[in-house]
């Protein structure tokens, strides 16, 4: 691969790039709503063309649900594997009347594509997308490459993690590149040392067989959503502490050495991007421990009752909290839900039932070793394209099968991402810089060339 | 008017009382839903036309909303004055999906109607309306008749306090009969002592200016659900205490005279009412107080973030919590709503800014002398026409527009009802004894009998 002809390339065909992701950002591949089937498969489709098209075995891997998008080329035998990973699906785009634009009508405004699935993780699979195109065309890389563009990321199906373990030998891996998070901000590159894990619940409590009228058994039946409240209150403290018993038992502290590197968070940073008056969370930790290294505790909503228009003084029959915790090393999901389910039984008050379901996409925090071979050419690779060395932190968010593909495949991680803080994955109005993702595409192409080299 | 020939013509007279019920059923007047407005308008026009038809002077009084249905008739100088209340306005269906047949498509099972409205109030307002027209037809009420029937019950405008302000002079009445409630059990009908007040109130929780997602910003930034958590449960304790500063300050217990009158309440008989494996409540009160004399506090929804089906990790940017407290006499609306609101500020979490708002429905509590005329009356109405002398109770809950009537007119109180315990005023599948209705019409023969000889 000659890198000068490729950048070139790259250069030439930003145009028909942008052409190329917007197509891919009309389809509403929302993993998490069964209605969205078809337009996942559509998306694996589109993937799936391209990538044969750029002369790579590519095929989709079936599961029960969306299918996995897998390619490889192995044209430099004794040279190292790279594996792309990225994810075809989305998020729900509810609040739909908070977007300025329609979610999936890709719109520019100052240089953004607003559109759900802009930067997570679209704008960011189709830049990788881009680097290999362009490397087919400019001799090939140099190195083996395999993709992995999975359908479940945001909505928990197993079958790249069941891929993985059939499939361990035809799959090891030298170095496992994934593009799905953030720069640390503008200007400043990342290289993630790790990711929280996640543990999704649902609490449904229940207290009489049906709705009842607030004036006749106000006082005297059992409200669920009182309940739910109190529930809520209990789990996690005014001081941003979760009080579940034993919950941080298994939180190991990071390597000092590698917090000496982490790049600190600014809470006027944070203030900006979230808008809020005020931070709120454990205060004897910093914003980036409170990010990268403790796990928290969010309810993400409530369902029950009467929330329209006007005064119905209904006491509902039952009420259902959704609500996730983000985990670190070495705290475990089974072993937090366990205690969890005990705690939430405790706070349940008089005349209601508990029940506490996991929704199925638990996983670990992974942990990533920096010292590979990998990691000197990801920087250089990041000088080249944004002319910055990347800084080192973890990300708040969770890939849900990586700590299961490390616990298989033991790969040199380069855990990076395209986007800018503010960019609003799962939110309303969420955009990715165009800059970010021709420069993205950019540095996925030195990288080739740099891994080439080793 | 000939008694015997009324209740004559009533016993005749059931299948086509029915069949005028059911027309009234079917009209969807949801006063709380600005949709449903022209529903409101034609179930008045209906009202109407039965009233003028029997011969009263009968029109629709205009406010900002739904009218009110008034008619009199004046046709005995001398005689005492009744006035009848009643409305025409029903609750939101929802959650739709626990209907067995359609909210406005009157089924019979089992000799009960099934269909919203039916008990609160179509069903009562109709067996009084029947009683007027078989008392016309039977020499007319032996005494003088007013009657309304508005269409802000369960919405909360102003219309019908606004008119009996302005034509107090014109509106005084001896007595005003309501059947808006329901029998102490089946065979022992109810005479209410009072009513309970109310204030309805939501109160919005803001933290970021946009939804975040938890992996980024779990941890750092506030979120307005777990806030409505930490108020929901600051506000009444597991023990069913409502902990805002001074909210019992100003509750006056009921005399013990009226105390001793009072049908006690099986807890068996509320546990099979409502399904709950238990009752919740402040555990030194009995529950007849607990519904009649003591305040309580409800959640109704909590609005915000993510409920459907699947794992959005959302933090939301705002979250609101529907909530209402029942009142007793002398608790003050403004006065409670003024430390609640303190309240509610305190117990909201860093980061997040709370409003709260009160939605115009509030009331005081109403508190009835039952030492009238009237009283002895209406016992022996109950004794003809179901073969039992009331019990005196109070009501838990409220008729948002009595107390502010009783300061204007100071009638002598008849509050009674014709539901039965259990038939699901506010719930899926309402329904009303087609028995207790009929049964109704012939009590308020009686009475009008009774009345007519003091």
């Amino acid at each position: 691969m000659n890198i000068t002809h490729a950048v070139e390339l790259a250069r030439a065909g930003r145009e028909q790039a942008e052409k190329d992701l917007f197509e891919h950002l009309r389809t509403p591949s929302v993993s998490a709503l069964s209605e969205h089937a078809a337009d996942c498969r559509k998306a694996a489709g589109w993937l799936l063309q391209r990538l044969q098209r750029m002369g790579m075995d590519a095929r989709l891997v079936e599961g029960d649900g969306h299918p996995l998008v897998f390619a490889e080329w192995l044209g430099r035998p004794g040279k190292p594997v790279l594996t792309i990973y990225g994810h075809y699906d989305v998020q729900p785009p509810d609040p739909l009347e908070l977007w300025v634009t329609p979610p999936f009508e890709p719109a520019v405004r100052e240089g953004r594509v607003y559109a759900r699935g802009s930067v997570d993780n679209k704008g960011q699979h189709v830049a990788d997308l881009k680097a290999l195109e362009y490397a087919f065309a400019a001799g090939g890389p140099p190195l083996n490459v395999r993709v992995w563009i999975e359908g479940e990321e945001e909505g928990g199906g197993p079958v790249l993690p069941t891929f993985v373990r059939e499939n361990a030998d035809q799959l090891q891996t030298d170095y496992l590149f994934v593009a799905d998070g953030e720069f640390i901000r503008e200007g400043l590159p990342s290289l993630e040392a790790g990711l929280r894990g996640i543990l999704y619940t649902e609490i449904e409590v229940r207290g009489g067989t049906h709705d009842l009228h607030s004036g006749q058994f106000g006082g005297l039946a059992p409200n669920p959503l009182n309940t739910v409240g109190h529930i809520i209150a209990g789990l996690k403290g005014r001081d941003g502490r979760v009080l579940i018993p034993g919950f941080y038992d298994d939180v190991r502290p990071p390597d000092s050495d590698e917090v000496k590197l982490w790049v600190p968070i600014q809470e006027e940073d944070v203030l900006r991007q979230t808008g809020a008056p005020a931070l709120e969370g454990e205060p004897e930790f910093s914003l980036a421990e409170r990010r990268q290294s403790r796990p928290t505790l969010d309810v993400h909503g409530v369902r029950g009752g009467f929330t329209g228009e006007g005064t119905k003084t209904v006491i509902p029959a039952a009420a259902v909290a959704k609500v996730s915790m983000r985990l670190v090393p070495d705290q475990d999901p089974a072993k937090v839900f366990a205690a969890y389910g005990r705690y939430v039984e405790e706070l349940a008050t008089p005349g209601t039932r508990v029940e506490v379901r996991e929704i199925p996409e638990s996983s670990k925090a992974l942990s990533c070793d920096l010292k590979h071979p990998g990691v000197p050419a990801f920087r250089r690779a990041c000088l080249a394209a944004f002319g910055a060395e990347p800084g080192i932190t973890r990300a708040g968010g969770t890939l849900p099968v990586m700590s299961e593909v490390d616990e298989i495949l033991h790969p040199n991680w380069l855990l990076t991402g395209f986007g800018l803080p503010g960019d609003g994955a799962h939110s309303p109005n969420e955009h990715m810089s165009l800059e970010q993702f021709h420069g993205g595409t950019v540095l996925v192409l030195h990288l080739l060339d740099e891994l080439g080299k080793l």
